[in-house]
């Protein structure tokens, strides 16, 4: 990260008895040293107005949009211009869940031999980063439409959630994989952040009303 | 090197036990396996028509011409369509000597913060492998994106409508410029066909809840 001039390291659960043994160690780089730890995905990325996951392929079934590096990076170097952006990637051991990636707007592929479904992380990261910083041939104009964080995405999903179980809607027995999808449902209306406080308030409208 | 299609490896004076181990390791990749050992950098790249070292700047005066690896990789491409070209890097822990590096046609340099002098050796040869074989630019694939017709986004905006009336969060003094508000909010959500539904079958349920 640092090599390539990104500051912002966010980890989120990591495994704690390493993650101090690496802040402390000597020569420990400043990108570690001021890293932030989180408890979720939906807190460590509630700023950022997109939220971009590396994907193997293959392993499951696909439920986003998805990009070639060079061509994600593009969006993603257009999206800095006016906005945070956050490439989430997974540990080494145990990757992202169906919740993590439900938390992304679209996915990146780095174009790989078919036979390869996984690279190794810290080579995927230098890599994602390098065509990041690469120098593009003319600077990216910046997108002209507002995005809404990713922190009022998720209050509507909570509302949305807790609206949808109310009216029954939601049935207990599948709630974690109908959140999973409504997550994705949300995302897929890219927001503006105006018409995001709007949905909010006819959510808090209908979770009143359907709790009175 | 075999994520991105690369298949001969050659060493030189590797340490012998650490080689003999990672060769005979389960799961040892086909690379690995298939790895040509040398003596010097000399015979390793005897059949090269181009011999390129990755620096890191810096550290010694430079006798040699030196690409950014982006224009490196066009030099290297164009080369590789009629012979072999090798891509000399040090090992990690003493780098490449001088008579090392005199075997050498030019430099290649990764673009980081001047603030970095060198690279993981992972990393650098990821990156290197990764923009010798990106595919140069080619202009994106138009969306493939479809859009719900205007017929089920006015069944959405009348169950919307409904919905909201019911729960009080529609004032009836102004009952038709909020529907016209409401409206232009679904409109601009650009759904897709199948979205559309989720979403009918969303508000059916509300209706029906606050109905009852």
């Amino acid at each position: 990260m640092s090599t390539f001039g990104c500051a912002h390291l966010r980890v989120v659960n990591p495994y704690e008895v390493a993650f101090r043994e690496a802040r402390s160690a000597v020569g420990a780089g400043a990108v570690v040293r001021a890293a932030v730890e989180y408890t979720s995905v939906a807190e460590a990325v509630a700023d950022c107005t997109l939220v971009v996951v590396t994907t193997a392929l293959g392993h499951r079934e696909l439920h986003h949009r998805l990009w070639r590096l060079p061509y994600a990076a593009r969006l993603i170097r257009r999206r800095l211009a006016t906005s945070p952006v956050a490439l989430l990637f997974g540990s080494e051991k145990f990757g992202l869940s169906n919740d993590d990636l439900s938390h992304c707007h679209w996915l990146l592929r780095i174009p790989t031999r078919e036979e390869h479904e996984s690279m190794n992380l810290g080579q995927a990261v230098a890599v994602c980063l390098y065509e990041l910083s690469r120098t593009p041939e003319e600077p990216p104009r910046p997108e002209r439409k507002l995005h809404a964080p990713a922190g009022d995405l998720e209050r509507i999903t909570i509302q949305l959630i807790e609206v949808l179980s109310a009216s029954g809607y939601i049935n207990p027995l599948n709630a974690a994989s109908t959140s999973d999808k409504l997550r994705r449902l949300l995302r897929r209306l890219d927001l503006s952040p105006r018409d995001a406080q709007i949905w909010l308030g006819i959510l808090r409208q209908l979770r009143w009303k359907l709790g009175s």
